[in-house]
């Protein structure tokens, strides 16, 4: 059937989706009532017609401005560097965190042939000089791996001259972990980071 | 956002996707051409206007007839019951079927309030009887499980009058099973359904 086996293709290109889950997707709508996919058909055409870049920290955002960074109870001169959009979400579910973001949209990947160019690096550096001193503590939450820290310290060689505080967030054994099974890398970072009781 | 939370609540009802793959596939909607993803709406448009039931084996089709009843060079009078449409797809790979397909859409499932009232068993039952016994063999291929089996004596039971040839497909260990792993019944099964070498 050709209608069929192009709406698999299409869920084939979706992120993790496999030839099964493709096929159950399309399924899934056969069997599902025309007016709910309608609603689907606007929802994504909403998506693709209402959201960008927000101005200040590139995470997506449905107007000029994110909801993080037009909430003026938020510090603005602290600000989180995460790599995904989805980092921001993982963070604010730990409600500590009361600064702004900066959304890079990727890591710094030789091997994978991303370099600096490709990330909103230029944007985070305008943003830093822009407040002309006033950020306190750039915050560098890059996942603790090797594109991570490569991109952790490419940006401090970036910005150390504008920033005073860059902080880097702490490397440990998860909460639950088992200290038998961590890796020797994690152990020593955990070791080091350690805190007074 | 609110466009991006609709697409989000949307996929959400995608079989089997999480709350975690229902947020990836909303930023691979944002990141993707919007050309791309008109494709897709068009797709999916496509597959509600086009994909119906077919007339004889109620799996799904383009027009009144799906492929395998439309091709000539199959035997009609050899049924090959299936709960599922995908279940076509896995016998047809096995390349050594050569009849035709009944699609019930479904297995009878009392624990789960399906009986069968929802299964299209009154037209299977009208296609064996329309047949006037020219029906050689109906192959109950629905999975040795409760479900599967329960239907199979509930389809026996409705049909034995009108075809001579009921069988269903053989329980037992799978290739590359390990008989050590098995459970007693597929091995019980296995030893009683044994084949002369």
């Amino acid at each position: 059937m050709k209608a069929l086996d192009k709406v698999i293709t299409l869920f084939r290109r979706f992120p993790g989706v496999g030839p099964k889950q493709a096929e159950r997707f399309a399924l899934y709508v056969v069997k599902t009532p025309a007016i709910q996919i309608e609603e689907l058909v606007e929802a994504l055409r909403g998506v693709k017609n209402s959201v960008g870049y927000c101005r200040e920290c590139c995470n997506y955002a449905d107007g000029e401005l994110c909801e993080i960074c037009s909430d003026h109870s938020r510090d603005r001169f602290v600000i989180c560097v995460v790599s995904q959009t989805q980092d921001v979400a993982a963070i604010e579910k730990a409600k500590t965190f009361n600064g702004v973001y900066h959304v890079l949209h990727g890591v710094i990947s030789p091997m994978d042939g991303i370099n600096s160019e490709g990330l909103k690096l230029k944007e985070l550096v305008e943003r830093v000089r822009r407040a002309d001193g006033a950020v306190t503590e750039l915050i560098i939450a890059t996942n603790p791996d090797t594109e991570g820290e490569t991109t952790a310290i490419y940006l401090t060689g970036l910005l150390k001259d504008y920033v005073a505080g860059i902080t880097r967030i702490a490397c440990g054994v998860p909460l639950g972990g088992d200290i038998d099974y961590m890796d020797e890398v994690t152990l020593g970072h955990a070791l080091k980071g350690r805190t007074k009781v």
